[in-house]
């Protein structure tokens, strides 16, 4: 029960037509090869949540955003820690859309057609409550 | 539109009876005085969240805690910034209650009764979510 709790965040970035970019984890990851998910990743240490938000993106993406907003949070436990998982709005600012190894595909999903796609199981629920709230469903 | 994100943070501590700490704000404070919340505050720069509750919660309380996991969070707009709140359960593991200036009164109360309650219009609605969520109305 003494685990420490980890603050990772992910970007939730939006198009004008209420689409949202997915990249899609690659066989270089242990878990959820396959899975489409927001990009994102740890809070470093010292790191602000909001600066950790615009490094993994471009890390992961080569993409500048700005936050706009929150979309929601969740928590989950890994091996060592609990991870509390903060998903934040954004939009484009700048940059061409390239992956690093970690992910071998990308798609503007529209938000109802999450449902249908492979979604890393501990982001799942926030991912699809996300898309219901926003009242996009297909 | 260009205004930063900053994290703040609150902690639900809770006792055997599912009832929270709430402190009540105190005239020293320029807004929601005689409103009740949960201890908390600002993350500030370099600390992680998991720090900035506890500091938080011992300068308002002199109460220790540990984290136990996520209550939930909301977003609100201040002057020059957007607050994101991130509010954690969490549990007593000592020191004894004494408040600073920031708070007039304390009380542990069951989770049922907050909607009764002045509460910070901002963090109003996660509060009484929260309460509803935990199927504790009186």
């Amino acid at each position: 029960m003494n685990k420490p709790f980890r603050l990772a965040v992910k970007a939730v970035i939006l198009d004008e037509q209420s689409r949202c970019l997915v990249i899609r984890r690659s066989h270089v990851n242990q878990h959820f090869v396959g899975a489409w998910e927001w990009p994102g990743g740890k809070v470093d240490a010292g790191e602000d949540f909001a600066s950790a938000t615009l490094r993994e993106t471009l890390e992961e993406t080569s993409l500048k955003i700005e936050i706009t907003g929150l979309a929601g949070v969740t928590q989950f436990e890994m091996s060592t820690v609990y991870v509390v998982l903060l998903c934040m709005e954004a939009r484009l600012t700048g940059g061409e859309l390239k992956l690093s190894e970690e992910h071998d595909a990308f798609a503007w999903m529209p938000l109802g057609e999450l449902s249908g796609q492979a979604l890393p199981a501990q982001v799942r629920d926030l991912m699809l409550d996300y898309a219901k709230r926003k009242g996009t469903q297909p």
